[in-house]
């Protein structure tokens, strides 16, 4: 069997397969389809990605590494939302790279009610290691929970009107943005 | 053809499925156990329901209607968050008669994913609801966003510990607490 390198066959794979998705919706295209039009094989896919979910879903890993380890590191000191707002500033260059990308899937993911149950357990789940990470820490279990919810709230709000808009690099401030108006709206 | 009057057939087929999601899990139980279960035909289950996941998730509709009322019935000078508290207490009136039903239903949802990302686009659907009722309020849109999402995640986090406990009664109480927790949690 002759082998021959394919230089960044996964961004090739990714970039097939936004485009299917996009012109003919992501249920009705299948791998085959994605590998075909990348110039590769479906066996190249799957050495990169275990469905056509993945390619949409893939961040989700490095996402949580990134918040979970900047809660880990953030001061002793910091309240409970301080520290889960410690991860925004690594969240938002994370996305920064890929805004062109995260705006295409926003429409795909939007319009298919799986894709988005799907995205919202993520959130969950994230919500959940941000509120393990926090009670480690020392943070009690309902304030850690309540705390660990906020952030992702408002990660989840300013990442909507990110992909909304035109400027990659917004996604940092917005997020500031976010977190000061639910400061200003839960005061009371 | 012999109609007979099925007194309460819905009740008996909710205790009936109900029985069967924890005996041998939801996604092995069928509409025709359920019917045979409950000594009805699956003809009078789709009477009441359109499938089996409605028999855990027909209380949406309901939940959903008493939140919005009350947040649109709110004082107009009530601050956001306020507004979208004025919902727990209908809410919890909801659930209290509930409460043995909820604890079984809660187990099942989340011993299965597919039913826990049902669970979330629910939540995520009333919170959308609650925003556009708190913009028709005239709260401009993020701010709306954030105390629609915060007043959920209260709820979330509140209806977790209730269906964990025993008292019926408690979840009034459980959101109040949580709403105190999450405000003095985002205080900063």
């Amino acid at each position: 069997m002759v082998t021959r390198w394919k230089p960044d066959a996964a961004g090739r794979l990714v970039t097939a397969a936004m485009a299917l998705f996009e012109e003919q919706g992501y249920d009705a295209t299948t791998v085959a389809e994605i590998a075909e039009r990348a110039g590769l094989t479906k066996r190249t896919f799957f050495r990169y990605f275990t469905d056509k979910r993945e390619v949409l879903f893939g961040g989700a890993e490095e996402l949580e590494r990134r918040w979970v380890e900047a809660v880990q590191s953030a001061p002793a000191d910091a309240c409970p939302l301080t520290a889960v707002a410690a991860g925004f500033a690594p969240v938002a260059e994370m996305f920064e790279g890929i805004h062109a990308f995260t705006r295409v899937r926003a429409r795909i993911v939007n319009a298919n009610p799986e894709l988005q149950e799907r995205e919202l357990i993520k959130l969950e789940r994230l919500a959940g290691r941000i509120g393990a990470v926090l009670r480690a820490r020392g943070v009690p279990d309902h304030a850690a929970l309540l705390a660990a919810h906020s952030g992702v709230t408002v990660f989840h709000v300013a990442f909507g009107r990110w992909v909304a808009q035109d400027d990659p690099a917004a996604l940092a401030r917005l997020m500031e943005e976010s977190l000061l108006e639910l400061r200003s709206v839960t005061a009371g």
